[in-house]
Formats: structure tokens, C-alpha cells, sequence
């Protein structure tokens, strides 16, 4: 069997997309009992799956992480195992030994590598050459886990996009199945980077509009490399790119952005802070541009004031705690199928559909 | 159900105080035919909690840490679960996040916070945002687990204590449970630190008398919010405090020290050299102080030459590894009683009281 | 019981390190079908041995490694425990505390201390003053753990060396016990490092021949304190060791090299290069010295192209994945007989010969 891996949500079918978040759904339902404080001693200790019981997964991350490293770390546990951080101080990928070497090395010791590394060739060949599934952590092009996150809340918060909200069931009645959330107008406001790169290649393709604004510099837009996955799956049919903010919320249900200024773009801090001028999300912009009067909030984190402000961070249409929460769900799924079971392209649904 | 945290034991009644020693006993008498070399097959893997099993608890560590990291780590595992050490490389704590923000989001992920940071309101304002219990690892104020191990061991040694040692029963009668201690006399000579701000707010309030010999300048003294609580519990009824270690070891039982240049104070090391000349602890100090003949000797680690001489401090007085080891149990019992159960500040107590 | 410790192969007799062998071929063989991707619900999840379970071992790493310490983090999970480690970062032996006082609060914390330290004395004075007992994880002198995985590999693969090769069963067929392997005739080629030393006080004894070449400065030869143990365990006898590699392959089956330039050492890098000019392994280096024309080629990992070309490292007489792998089955077999059992220095084997 070849081993399988996961470079972005570009290498999956609109349905392996759906089966994974039922899967997270599942396993976050199924878990958090088990979480909570335990009270009695006759508590049955047993998670809904242990796929990597006694199975050690490496984090390869050549920069610093908190949600996406921790999320791994206690999902691991969770699936019986555990996760190895090798950090920057850790581990110096490429410099005392080749990627295909340490490649080969860890994938030998143990069952599933977790990388972060920095350019996207890296990992690609660190997948070349590891015995064992790579998961994309984060690149300079892709960031899977975190769509994968927003998703989930997504179809978790799908009653509130609903134009009748009290007809709505409560999602506690679905018993761990995903609600259907009904087609979407998403806005994007910011730097074309990783996390929405991911976003154009699988919201498209799941029934989703997406709005895109960003400055005119072509660093600003999607690279080649992504641009042509999304024109190949079909994807830009269903996506509007521009440069004005407030032309890009109009009809918005959901707006998400993210840092204009990442780890290692301090330098060009000034001139990135001047291009994105009128970016910043709030109220205003939002009304002015003539969004859904519902409209929703979603960030990857960490969270600078450029880009959003305190009252849409910290008020009720925020949605970014419960994505937070569902980065450990979603890669917990992953980790599941892919270092577990191998079974992350099967066929077959994971759980039984009810 | 509100989320319990641990800041000090101020926090606690001496009820609590001495209900959460009687666990960590009652966790290290029964753990600890479990930690033996394994001899047989057929061992009952069972460690008589497992309220952490396939949990995490993340240890925000903002300096380094052997002791209380190691205890953390160690019962974290014994208790079913899995320790994430988030050092001041792996998460910079209000740098690249506001300290509320992570606190959301680390709470979200893990199902417990031990947190070291730098300034004591860093972890009040944790725990105000965390969605889980915090405890206090050490700050610049508290280092509660530091002392109830000190309490573990007086309990343990309670025979060392007495009169008439030969009537004493050895511990072993006692199958896991605590052993009383008399009244003592406990002298703490040297910097007024978070070690002695947590014996002042406990040690009155459980029977014994507290001397503290400090240098007159006001930064050796206990800073205001310390002295409030101090005054609050009304502990400064059995505390004498004074500049000479001399007259403050007079009848003492035990003594205790700790290092004068704790990490980051270097700059100020000859200062402190020339203010605590004559502070250091030696046979010859208690001799001439009229400390009890019996006296015995605690130091929290890592210990440096200055403050105790090798004499005291690798000699039959010293109860430091029974200390160091005892930081495990007591870690542990907190972990249990706060992290996996949240029963911590319950009326009933954790184990059954024979 | 005396606390047993592991610092160098010469510690044991040849029967000693052939039932760790055997357990390490056991351990791998019974493990290897719980590792690979869980497809029943129905797996018994139980290890074959689990005698570190919720039992934790401390990983004092004064540098960085990569096979080392994942071998030694995923080995101590297999067997139902954590491994932690500390590195530099992490713990400064013998800087904020001595090592005497470290061995001792740590040895009291975990249940087996795995260490890397700088100086050989340093592990020596560890393993002193600690409770629990202390493995070498590699010191300026000794490489225990790299020299069994070697020798562990050599056994899987004892009919490559075999006159007729043909005749030879399958490894598959023995079920986890140990091939036995012909007498060889085994080269290194390098510089006199802490791999080698291990090999020249266990080679001979197991009844190989070793033929050493290393350049003429004393610097490049081995250090008093191991030839002494090498005379006293007679093993010299069965060493040839020159200055010309050619002269040292003659003969060879196997062939073993280590890079010239260690971590610390790049400053020598001009000298070292000069002086072992001529000494990287290639075809033309073992065809011309008259090498067994079937010799096979091991590296301890992370290789430099200096002493060994791309043809013979990624050719098919390279072993040195295998070895790779094997990092973890041994050391996995040293954590359960030293730290899990205490019966490495048993009289019995550890698992029922056949």
C-alpha cells in the first residue's frame, strides 16, 4: 500500500472533505465527556478511538506554534499516543542532515509526522521520502488543519445563517452528526496567505461564495502554484477578487482575515500597514459595504488590532474561540485516519452515517 | 459550576491545607509499589487515580524549572495523563498574544494550566480568562506547592519532632496516612520570597511559630499584598520577625533557607553577599542561637554554598531530598483534586479518613 | 538491591549482550503489528511488555540529537511510559546546581535517567549519586546504544554474508530470534570517536576481527582509558589498527565509518580534512584494498558526503536505515531490562529461549 498524505484540502474530494468533519464531529461528541471533570470511579476510561495507542507522532516545526502545536499534542494523547515536538532548537531540517535523510530517520521511529516547516517543498520532500503519513502543518503555501477548523464551526453555528433562527434545532439534538449549513457568501479581507489559500480550493467546491479583497501588489494575490489548483478544480468560478474592502463585504455571511504581518515580515511592517489602510474589520466597514446584518466573524490567531477590532473580536458575531476549540477536533480526526489508520482516502465513510 | 483555581495557599483552610496532604500521602503510598522495579507479569497496571487519563495539562513555564517541572511531569503521567511543557521559547506569554487571549485559547485545548510566570497579576489575569483550572507554578508572590511539600515531609518526620523519639511508631504503621505533627518552631532565615510568603499565610495557621530573620532594607521584608493577606488570616500573631539570623533561630525545630540571588537578580549579587553576611546557616549559627539541639534543615532547591554550608546541608539535619521528592506527591494530589476532579475547595474529603 | 547502571558495552559479558539482542529482536517482532495502521476495532491493545507503564524517564541531553532521543521517546512509550527530555535549554548540569544534587532530585522524580553528556566524568558522577539507574546515551568516550543497534542489524542480516547465500532461510522464519551471524572481519575507517571505542571492547569478545584506520596523530587514536578496558577485556588481540585505509578494508565484510567532524569540533574542520584525506568510503576505496566483494556498509547517522559517498550511502550495501530503525528495539530493550526491570545484569534471560 502507498503511504498516504495530506499536502492541502486541494488533494481531497468535496466528499473526504465532509467525511472528515462528520468524523471530528464524532469524536468531539463522543470525547468530551470523558474530558470533564470525573467524578465518579467507576468511570469507564475509554476514548472512541486509540488508533495511535502506544504510537508516537513527530511535530516537525521549524517555528513557533501554540494553537496548532497544542491542538496536536492533546489530540494525540487523546487518540492513546503521543506527539514529539522537535522544534527549530530541536531539530535543524537541512542543515546537519539532508530532509531526505532525517525524512527517512524519523518516519522509521514513528508513525506519522506533523510538519511546520518553511517553504512548501520542504514537506513535499519530507512526503517524498518518509516511510510513514506527512500532515501539513502549515507551509508558505497551504494550511489545511485551520479550513478544516473553520468548517467544523461552520456547520456547528449552521443555524445561525439560517433566515428563521427559531425554527432552527439546537445542535445538541444531532448527536454528534454535522448539521448541513446552507450556501454562504465569505469574504476575505487581508493578505493572500496560507489560510486562504486553502479556502479557495475547498469552499468553492462545497457550495460556498468566496469575496476576496487585497491589495493590487501581486505578493498581495494568490502565487502560482495555488492559483493554478484552484483554476484546475474549478474553483474560480465561484470566487471575486478585488482590492476594495468594503465592495468585497457586500452580501457577506461570514468574514474572516488574518495577520497582515507574519512571522518574519516585520521588516516590511510599515509598508504593509500603509497597503492595508481601510482593511481593518469592524462594524462600520461592514455596514457601509452592505453585509449580511448577521454577519459572522472567523480569524486563525493570533489576533493583532490592525486587522480587527476589539468590539467584532470580543462581541457576538465572533466565531474565533470556537474555532480555536475545533483546531484539536479537526486534527484529532486527521491524526485518526491518516497516522492511525491510513484510511484518510478510503472509500468508505470512517463512522456509520446515520 | 464556577472554574476553581489555586493561587496561594491562603486560598485554603487549614482544612484543606491538611486534607490535600492526606491525599498526596495516600497517592505516593499507593503509587509507589507501582514505580518499583516490575518483577512479575501478572502486576494489576492500575495507579489508584487516573483522573487525568488522556488529559493534558499545559505548563507555561516563562523560566526555567527542574523541580516543579519534573514533579509536574511526573505525576501528570502518573495520573493517566500528559504534561505539555510550553517554555519561554515554545510561547512568549503576552508578546505575540495579550496573556487573555492565550488563556482562552490554551484552556480550550488542554483540560489544565500550571502556569510559572514572571509577575504575580500575569497569572490572576490567566485565571480570570482560562475556561480550566489554574495553578500557581511560582510567581513573584506564591509558591504554594513548594510549601505544602515541606508540610508533607514535616508530617512524615513528625517523629524526628518528638521528645521521646524511641516511643515513636515508625511511619510505615501508618499505611498511608498522615502522621500529626506537634507545634513547632520554624525559623526561615534569609530573603523574604515567595517560598516564606506561603509559609506565612499557612504555618500560623496550622499550629506553629514562624521567626524570620531579614535584612532591614524594605525589598527583604514582605511586600504589602503578601503582609495584607498575612494580617487578613490572622497569622501575624505567631510570626516574630528580625535582622539577626542569630536570635531568630532561638528554639527553632526547624530551619529553613533559601537562595539570596534567585535567576535574574545576578546584577545585584555583591549587594546581597555584603547585606546577608552572617545569614548563612551552620552548625555553629544554631549552636550559639539556642536552636533546639534536634533541629532540622529545608531548603527548596537548587541550592547554592552562600546561603548553608555542606556541613547542614549534606548532613543528618537535612530533609531536602525528602522534600524534593515529596514535590511529586503533593504536585500530584493538586493535580488530581484540581485538574482531573475539580474537588479541590469541596467540603468532603478526597479519600476516605480512617 | 545495588542500583544497576550502563555505561559502556566492556560493563557487560557477551552473554549479556546477546540476550539484549535477543529481547531487542523479541520486543520488535511482537511490537511491529501494533504499530502498523489499526484497522479492527477489535485489537487487543497490549504491548508485549509494558513495564514502564505510567512510569517516567529522564532524557539529560546536553546537545542536540535526532535518532537518540526519538529512539528513546518513542521506545519509552511502546512501553507504557514517558520519556522527558531536558535539554540544554532545559537544565544546565553543574551550572545553577552541582551534579551530584541534580542526580539526586531527579533520580528521586523519574524512574531511569537516559543521559548525553559532555565529558565522560560527568556521567560517571551521575550515575553516583542517583537512586534510580543510568543509561549512557553517548559521552566523550562511549556509544553503547549505537553499537547494539549496529550489531542487532548485523544478525537480522547474517545470511548477506553468507558463502551461499542462497541456502539461507529468510529472517522472516526464525519468529524474532536472533540469526546467529558468521565471524567477520569488520573495518572502520575514521577517526578514534566514542562508536568505535564501543565496538573495540564488544567486537572481538562476540568473535569478529576488527581492522582500524585511523591518521597517525594520537588525537585520532584511542584515548588511554579505553584501550585500557580493550587490553583488559583482551580484545586487542583481535585488532588491527593502521593508518592506511586501503590496507585496513583487506578483507573486509563490513565496513563502518562516523563523520570526521562532530558538533564542538568545527573549528579543526581545515586539519581534519587534510589529514583525512583519502579515508572516504567508496567502491573503488574497498575494491582496490580487496574488501570481501559482498561487503556491506553501516553510519551511526547524521552523515557528512566527506567519508562516505552518495554511491555506497544510498547503494545497496548500505545498512544504515536498518541500523537507523534499530536505534529504537534496542534501546527499547535497555529501558525495559535497566529501567523497567533492573535485571540487566541478571543471570537469566529475559525472555524463554527456543
Amino acid at each position: 500500500m502507498s503511504v498516504p498524505h495530506l499536502m492541502t484540502l486541494a488533494d481531497l474530494t468535496p466528499t473526504q472533505i465532509n467525511r472528515i468533519l462528520t468524523h471530528a464531529k464524532y469524536l468531539k461528541t463522543t470525547s468530551l465527556p470523558w474530558l470533564a471533570p470525573q467524578r465518579s470511579k467507576n468511570a469507564r476510561l475509554r476514548m472512541p478511538s486509540q488508533s495511535l495507542f502506544n504510537k508516537s507522532v513527530a511535530l516537525l516545526f521549524s517555528k513557533r506554534s501554540t494553537r496548532t502545536r497544542v491542538s496536536a499534542e492533546t489530540a494525540t494523547v487523546l487518540l492513546g499516543g503521543r506527539a514529539l515536538f522537535l522544534g527549530r532548537e530541536d531539530i535543524q531540517l537541512g542543515v546537519n542532515e539532508t530532509v531526505r535523510d532525517s525524512a527517512r530517520v524519523i518516519g522509521g521511529l514513528c508513525e506519522g509526522i506533523f510538519a511546520r516547516v518553511g517553504d512548501h517543498e520542504e514537506i513535499e520532500e519530507l512526503a517524498k521520502y518518509s516511510p510513514v503519513p506527512v500532515l501539513n502543518a502549515l507551509s508558505s503555501l497551504w494550511h489545511p488543519t485551520q479550513v478544516l477548523a473553520d468548517l467544523l464551526t461552520l456547520h456547528e453555528h449552521a443555524n445561525l445563517f439560517e433566515e428563521d433562527q427559531k425554527a432552527q434545532k439546537p445542535s445538541d439534538d444531532f448527536k454528534g452528526l454535522l448539521q448541513p449549513v446552507r450556501p454562504l457568501t465569505v469574504t476575505y479581507v487581508g493578505d493572500s496567505a496560507n489560510v486562504l489559500h486553502d479556502m479557495l480550493v475547498s469552499f468553492p467546491r462545497l457550495g460556498h461564495k468566496l469575496r476576496v479583497a487585497s491589495p493590487e501588489d501581486a505578493k498581495y494575490r494568490a502565487p502560482k502554484p495555488v492559483w493554478d489548483r484552484v483554476v484546475q478544480l474549478g474553483c474560480d468560478k465561484n470566487i471575486w477578487w478585488g482590492k476594495d474592502p468594503k465592495e468585497a463585504v457586500q452580501g457577506a455571511d461570514l468574514v474572516v482575515t488574518d495577520t497582515w504581518i507574519s512571522m518574519g515580515q516585520e521588516a516590511e511592517k510599515a509598508q504593509r500597514l500603509k497597503d492595508f489602510a481601510g482593511y481593518q474589520v469592524t462594524e462600520e466597514l461592514c455596514r457601509e459595504g452592505g453585509a449580511n446584518p448577521n454577519w459572522k466573524f472567523m480569524h486563525c490567531l493570533p489576533r493583532k488590532q490592525d486587522e480587527v477590532d476589539d468590539e467584532v473580536f470580543y462581541g457576538p458575531r465572533s466565531l474565533v474561540w470556537d474555532v480555536s476549540d475545533n483546531r484539536k477536533w479537526t486534527i484529532m480526526a486527521l491524526f485518526d485516519v491518516l497516522f492511525g489508520k491510513w484510511t484518510l482516502l478510503a472509500e468508505k465513510p470512517f463512522v456509520k452515517q446515520h
